[in-house]
């Protein structure tokens, strides 16, 4: 088994039930604190580069009402505690069916013991990997100028070089903490779709540029934010997303990647990359290289809408605002694909360099 | 660039095309037939070992209402040519991007690209992969003992051992024609979920037993499949499937997997794997490991109801019809994680072991 190296959380997890132990035995009650997870518990600032929790939180005091979820609570931390010291893991659909051994604290549903899970998170601090606790989606793949050391079960060293995949690609595993890096990357280039990564791939696009190509296929899971923060948090090198142009890709998939969302809010310090920065396909790019476009659909409308009034993210950045005005006005939406009209070549011998040239002018 | 192998279909579509001209030179109206692709026009044989089409095609004859469609196919097959002459590729929505290109011939829609995609697949009898037209979502992942042999842009040799992946796994590229393989695996296990693939990860499953893990994430994408199918072709060794106990797991995946689908009958001899046997998790796994269980939705009893009804390889297969009867019976339907009850090893120390000393049993 490879060394331990997650003490810190063991005894957050130790710590805290000391705390419920020492009040029953004088005879309190046990509370436990849990912060509010919702976009009215967040704010954004700038130089801090996430979502942050404000400060409101939730009581769970054990009563007769709570007990069952009070003790699912300590069953879960104790679960967590366990993993860690036998260097083990559990995915979420996995926690959930090692309850059916806890007698009457055992859920009826997965929903349950994925919110129980969240509560422990959030209370604790930490996020659910440190726990142990891994998703069942997997991460994302990669290609370039990365090597990836990982360890096998012995503890024993394990390189993986990213240059050498052919046309087939690392896939990022669920658990991504322990990982460590090897590169001389001159950036990272985090693509939304499977089809582009497999363009950039085919045409030699990271070993003509020097770069780490990563595919989120969509909306990137924690373990793919989460590699990507790794990365650049060691790397010190610039990372940039190339998604579709259209709420979709701006919201759901950019800014989720960049500052996170609001009802993960606990978890943002770890899985946000404060750094990455936009390099396509915005509004203006349909103009620049007469793209073949899509007419904004309703729920496009409506969300570029809700993000103007009420996502704090769009609200502090002047240019978002006015490329998603920009969109609003075109009524249109690109795909990030769209560059084909002009040949497959062109988003590699043209577009990406071009914009690469002044990467100052990419969007905050 | 790699060498050309792809010769026979750009044969194919030379040939295609010349009748036509000839056709249209004899001031003649040219046909073009594509066969009828929907479960009423396949069969099912056990010794052949998948669905087969059966005979009922659709002509298109050169009209003033058919020109457009005419002109879309004609190009989409000058498209191909020109891909495998130049040893490219287009994902499906780069071709439909490309189209912009062709004036009024261009699609409105990526439907209809797809359509007429299907159409020349059909017509040719080759499938989509070998007229360089790859799906976008990514193929699958793999662990074990396996050396994948690609090449890279200058058509040298890469070797990719899936033994040296550490918790990671080899992503499956979406075109897997060219690739061959290298290894003394005893059987490939191919399984629904990524959790479980992990969890066999994890516990070193694929060296205890000196097998090769495939991680299908679901319904097997086409590349996943033909992966498979062409490891099975060269290695010749037992393939396994490991997927939910209910009608998705047995149909929508296992089914598939094994003798294809009916609206794609044109491609099922390339992408079906007819050795595929099911190793689990069945009806009376539930019963005899003691698992914990979900009650039928509606949607799988009308599912699982059909099957016994109209599907051809479920009405030829005895077994699995008392296997579907006692599912009915039960009510219940299982998730391959519920062994997790028994302990996150019993999995890899208890059911596969001993499922695998008789794979005879296995559902066919």
């Amino acid at each position: 088994m490879a060394k331990r190296r997650t003490a810190p959380v063991e005894r957050k997890i130790t710590e805290t039930a000391k705390d419920i132990q020492t009040k029953i035995l004088r005879s309190k009650s046990p509370t436990m604190a849990t912060p509010v997870r919702s976009l009215s518990n967040v704010k954004y600032q700038a130089k801090v580069g996430y979502f942050e929790m404000l400060g409101k939180k939730k009581q769970r005091t054990l009563t007769v009402s709570t007990v069952k979820t009070f003790a699912q609570t300590l069953k879960m931390m104790s679960l967590a505690k366990q993993l860690i010291g036998t260097n083990d893991m559990a995915t979420k659909r996995e926690a959930y069916y090692i309850s059916k051994n806890w007698g009457k604290a055992g859920f009826s549903e997965q929903s349950e013991s994925d919110t129980i899970m969240d509560d422990v998170e959030a209370m604790l601090a930490v996020n659910r990997e440190q726990l142990r606790f891994t998703p069942e989606e997997k991460g994302g793949d990669v290609a370039g100028r990365l090597i990836v050391i990982d360890t096998d079960s012995k503890g024993k060293k394990i390189k993986i070089d990213c240059t050498k995949f052919g046309s087939g690609a690392y896939s990022i595993p669920t658990e991504v903490e322990n990982l460590k890096f090897d590169s001389h990357a001159k950036f990272i280039l985090a693509v939304e779709t499977a089809g582009m990564f497999q363009r950039l791939v085919k045409y030699d696009y990271w070993k003509k540029t020097g770069c780490i190509l990563i595919s989120m296929g969509g909306v990137p899971t924690r373990a793919c934010r989460r590699f990507i923060r790794r990365l650049t948090d060691q790397l010190k090198v610039p990372v940039y997303a190339f998604v579709d142009g259209d709420p979709y890709g701006y919201f759901n998939i950019y800014r989720t990647l960049k500052v996170g969302s609001g009802n993960a809010a606990h978890m943002n310090k770890f899985f946000c990359v404060p750094s990455v920065r936009f390099l396509g396909v915005t509004p203006q790019d349909i103009i620049t290289y007469k793209l073949p476009t899509h007419p904004l659909k309703e729920v496009d409308i409506k969300r570029a809408k809700d993000a103007l009034r009420n996502d704090p993210f769009v609200k502090h950045h002047k240019p978002w605002q006015k490329a998603i005005e920009q969109m609003l006005k075109m009524g249109s939406r690109v795909e990030q694909q769209a560059f084909a009209k002009h040949g497959l070549g062109f988003v590699v011998s043209k577009y990406l360099p071009d914009k690469l040239k002044n990467p100052s002018k990419f969007l905050p």
